[in-house]
C-alpha cells in the first residue's frame, strides 16, 4: 500500500432550515450540504466540483483515476482538503503527464447531463475485458438490496443526493463495504473509485450498487473499476445498454425490495433460490 | 421574433429491449434513448452533450445562452442538428465573443455533479433581480401539480430522465406551457431556455417546475431566465437554498400531489386557498 498523506476533512452532510409546509406549520428541514471543491495537482487548477463534501479525499482521487490522469495510487503523495479555501490539493510524485492534452479534450467533449470526459473513455473501452468466471445469485442479489435498504443514508434524512456502493459477492450473500452519497451521481462513483484505490480493493470480485440511473458514463466508470454487476434501483438509457452490452457486463436495473430487471450479462446470474419472503420489520410494541 | 433556420430534428425517445425478471419471465421494457450531439458554433467544437435528443434544437441554443455565449436569440442565424454525425452546427451572425476566455474558464470550474460553468455564473449573480411584483397562490401551484402528473412522460414509460416545465401563472390556475425531458438534468433545463428565446417568452410571470434537485446550478439558472417561481418534486441543497434566498426567489420543494415546502421568497406566495381534495381517478370498471 502507498504512503499517502491525507486530510480526514468531511463537511456535515446536513444543514437545517426552516420551511412553511401546505398547512401553513414551520417546519425544521435538514437539507443536504453542497460546497464547492476546487481541485489543484501540483498547484495547477483542474477544475470545481460541486459536493457534499462526506469523502472529498476520496473525491478527488477517485476524480482523477477516473478521468485517468493519474495511473495508480503510488503517484500520488498528497490528498489536502481545506474548507477555509474550499480546495483540495493534491501533490503527485512525477507531475501528470499529458494534462494539456486530456484538459484540452475534457473540454471539447465533457457529456453526462453536461459533466465528465466522454470522448477519451469512449476509445478506451474497447480495451476493456470484464472477469468472465465470477457470479451473482438472486440470494446475494436480495443481500445487497436489503442492506441498501436499512443502510442509515443522508438520503433519509435530506433527500437530494444519490449513493453508491461497493458491495463484496461471497456466493450466496453480500455485504456493503463502501458507501458514498454526493449531490451528483458522478461524485459518488468516483469517491468509490478513489476509496477502492485507498483501501486496495480490487473491483473484479465486487458488486457496484448505485441510486442513480445507469447512462453511459455510469457504465463506463464501472467497467473502468472492473466491477463486471452492476446494480440500480432507477432505469437505464440505451447507450447504458450498448455499452454495457459491449463490455458484457451483468446489469441489474430497477432492483428494489424483491423487484429487479435483468438487462445485460445474464451468464453470470444464478436465479436459482427462489425468491424469499423480504425481511419483516418487528412492530412497535 | 428573429428569423433562424432551424431543423426539427427530434430523436425517438424511447427503444425496447428485453429483460428478465425476478420471476424469470422475459420482458419487452422501454428504456429511455441517449446519444451524444457535439455542438459546433461557427464550425468550432465546443462540446457533447449526452442527451435524450427530445428537442435537441432547444437545447443547443439554451445552452449557449445559459453558458452566456450567446447574448440573445438575433445573434444565432442557424441551428442545424444531423444525427448521423451526432453534430449541431450553430451559425451565428457576429462569432462569439469571448469564447476563448469562456471555455478556458469552463474547463476550470466545470461544477455540478461535475457539470456546468460555475465560476462564472456566481459572479453574475449579484446582478439578477427577480420581479416583486408578483404571487403564486396555492391554488395555482396545486393546478400545476396536477397537470404535471397527468403530463404523458418518457419517464413514466421509460424513467431514467429528468422532466423540465414552464408554466404561466394566472391568478387562480396555471398551465404547461413546455415540458421538455432529458437524461440530464441540466440539459432539460437548457432546452427551456432555449425554446423560451424561440418562442419569445418572458420568465418573469411564469413558473419553472423541475422534478430534479434544487441544486445551485438549478436555481442559478432559474434566476438568469428571471422566474421568480422555482418548484420541484425533489428536495434542495444548502446552496441551492443559500442563492435562493440571495435573488429573493420563491422557492418550493418536495412538490407533489398537495403537498409540498415552501423554503425562500415567502412574501411571493398565497396560501390563500384551502387546500382542496386531490382530483379523483374514476375507477376502472
Amino acid at each position: 500500500m502507498a504512503r499517502i498523506v491525507l486530510t480526514h476533512a468531511a463537511r456535515p452532510s446536513t444543514f437545517d432550515v426552516t420551511a412553511v409546509d401546505e398547512h401553513g406549520a414551520v417546519r425544521d428541514i435538514a437539507i443536504a450540504g453542497e460546497h464547492p471543491l476546487t481541485l489543484y495537482v501540483d498547484k495547477q487548477e483542474i477544475l470545481t466540483l460541486m459536493t457534499l463534501g462526506a469523502a472529498p479525499e476520496a473525491l478527488a482521487i477517485g476524480y482523477l483515476r477516473n478521468q485517468r490522469l493519474v495511473e495508480r495510487l503510488d503517484d500520488i503523495v498528497a490528498v489536502q482538503v481545506d474548507w477555509e479555501t474550499n480546495s483540495v490539493a493534491v501533490k503527485t510524485r512525477n507531475g501528470l503527464a499529458d494534462l494539456e492534452a486530456k484538459t484540452a479534450k475534457r473540454t471539447k467533449t465533457s457529456g453526462c447531463g453536461q459533466g465528465t470526459v466522454f470522448g477519451d473513455l469512449m476509445e478506451d473501452i474497447d480495451n476493456v475485458r470484464l472477469p468472465g468466471g465470477v457470479s451473482l445469485t438472486q440470494a446475494a442479489l436480495y443481500a445487497l438490496l436489503d442492506k441498501v435498504r436499512l443502510h442509515e443514508t443522508i438520503y433519509k434524512q435530506a433527500g437530494a443526493v444519490h449513493g453508491c456502493a461497493l458491495a463484496s459477492n461471497d456466493g450466496g450473500n453480500s455485504d456493503i463495504r463502501m458507501f458514498v452519497e454526493d449531490v451528483g451521481r458522478h461524485n459518488a462513483v468516483d469517491a468509490i473509485a478513489g476509496q477502492m484505490w485507498l483501501d486496495g480493493e480490487d473491483g473484479a470480485d465486487k458488486i457496484f450498487y448505485t441510486t442513480g440511473r445507469l447512462t453511459s458514463e455510469m457504465v463506463i466508470k464501472a467497467a473502468q473499476m472492473r466491477i463486471p454487476f452492476l446494480v440500480s434501483r432507477s432505469g437505464l438509457t440505451q447507450m447504458g445498454y450498448e455499452i454495457a452490452q459491449k463490455v458484457d457486463m451483468t446489469m441489474i436495473g430497477r432492483a428494489t425490495n424483491r423487484h429487479y430487471l435483468l438487462f445485460t450479462g445474464a451468464h453470470r446470474f444464478r436465479a436459482d433460490a427462489p425468491a424469499p419472503p423480504p425481511p419483516r420489520r418487528v412492530p412497535a410494541t
